[in-house]
């Protein structure tokens, strides 16, 4: 299989999983069901669960084992969306193309469809903690670590969220730029990269390869986006181009060049392939999640 | 030692206890760390964690060991309270007599210190449930569904919230009313009675008996909550009174006018202590508690 389409059957599998939580709108709160729903199925590319599964599947071929985490994991995703997008945040009409969350419903909607898609992460983790075997200790260890792995990263992603806001328009050393980033996304990223190296028993040596691997993507992840942000088409981003510069925000762009850009997103990309060379074939898909990240359009 | 010693006494642990958990505000993120601080000590009754504190001292002495749930749920609490307050859903500026969170700090600020503060709970109960003996199954047991618990009655909390903004100015059934007192008020009620019990090692019987206390606790609390917006005093109340009716906000008093609206609090009331009869002298406290709720000024 080559890796573009299994990635649509990633997608496919994270897309249909997803299905299964969306919840009942026949009920007072139905439309902020709905609206939950439409951020949660507004067509994301899925990588972050994308990520944890085929990073489980180094080690193990039962991947329905870490479909809680990685539904768990695109609800946080939605959640910051949501309300990154606010109007008291960075007051964003479209995403994917799509009106946002508040934009399609109104603006008290969106803070508490956020607030129940954050909540909803963790309902699907309790879930799934409540139904493993209480004497299956090994099993329980891992969870509860990673549990607890997915909380910090959120505390990260949020801290990151508020840094990017509070220093938006300021000037910000190479350092404060960093910090934003490793926060803001590469928290999550690397989240969901040790979910599935942790649920799929990676020794300590592995582990590590495949955090180094996880910060490396995160970091470029956040380059293309800024790339992007800069020379991207309006149409395939589904929002404006240019808003970084006027909005005054730092970003690798602003702080290096286009080009000087690139070369960083080559170099970080590369050095990511490297991390897997333990892995062998094993990790091809991975590789190919590098290298979609620095090539993507969207 | 009379009721109001001992509310003094738990209020005092609580604050203690939330103290060790404010954050570094030595770093990038240390505004938003102030802005969580700021709602989360400021001044509130702490009725949610006395309450988880108080039922687990119905069966035993190491209320302790409830301390990381008491402070997730206060978290949860004044997560709820920032939210709740924010331009987009009731724009309030005032609490507890203190400028609203998004007043003091700005609206980004209080988005991302409530959605801190909601995450905040799960990290300190992923913390609590890493550091559980993980061959203590009994005890692991009970954490996890309390866990659960906790994560469905938040949601719980959300969705009353969301109906109570939909519904404001229109013409509501009682049944609709009931709905959003139920969830937005009485989940939570519920859960910190029922998290004390369950820790508690509370039998079913038991476990019932409190969680019927709780329920008719939280009603009256929400009872109690129109008739003080109603005719409350503005100075102890720290905040405007009237704004229910102005707002066209569908509550106890609207619905039933202000004496029936006390006769249903006191009846409730009464049922909620009759409830703790099995527990004898033990459950004076939460016997206080109730007329506590149905007395207080604020």
């Amino acid at each position: 299989m080559d890796f573009k389409e299994e990635l649509k059957n990633y997608q496919e599998k994270v897309n249909k999983e997803l299905e299964k939580y969306l919840r009942d709108k026949n009920c007072l709160e139905g439309v902020l069901n709905e609206s939950m729903e439409y951020s949660l199925m507004a067509g994301g590319k899925r990588l972050r669960p994308i990520l944890v599964l085929s990073t489980y599947k180094l080690f193990r071929d039962d991947i329905e084992k870490c479909f809680p985490f990685s539904v768990a994991i695109e609800m946080v995703h939605n959640f910051s969306l949501i309300h990154d997008d606010l109007p008291g945040i960075d007051n964003d009409d479209f995403r994917h193309g799509k009106l946002t969350n508040h934009k399609k419903f109104n603006e008290a909607t969106a803070i508490l469809a956020g607030d129940g898609l954050l909540n909803n992460a963790y309902i699907v983790i309790s879930n799934d903690l409540k139904k493993t075997d209480i004497n299956n200790n090994h099993e329980l260890e891992k969870k509860l670590q990673v549990f607890n792995e997915f909380s910090l990263a959120v505390d990260r992603m949020i801290a990151g969220e508020y840094v990017d806001t509070e220093y938006e328009g300021k000037d910000i050393t190479e350092k404060e730029l960093q910090y934003i980033h490793e926060n803001k996304t590469g928290a999550l990223l690397k989240l969901c990269v040790r979910m599935g190296a942790i649920l799929g028993g990676a020794n300590d040596k592995e582990l590590e390869s495949l955090t180094s691997y996880a910060e490396k993507i995160g970091l470029a992840f956040q380059i293309k986006d800024d790339i992007l942000s800069e020379e991207g088409d309006e149409k395939v981003l589904g929002k404006p181009v240019g808003n970084d510069k006027k909005m005054g925000k730092c970003t690798y762009v602003s702080e290096y060049g286009l080009e000087g850009a690139k070369e960083i997103l080559d170099r970080i990309t590369k050095e990511a392939v490297n991390e897997l060379e333990s892995f062998g074939d094993k990790a091809d898909f991975l590789r190919g999640l590098a290298l979609y990240i620095e090539n993507r359009n969207k």
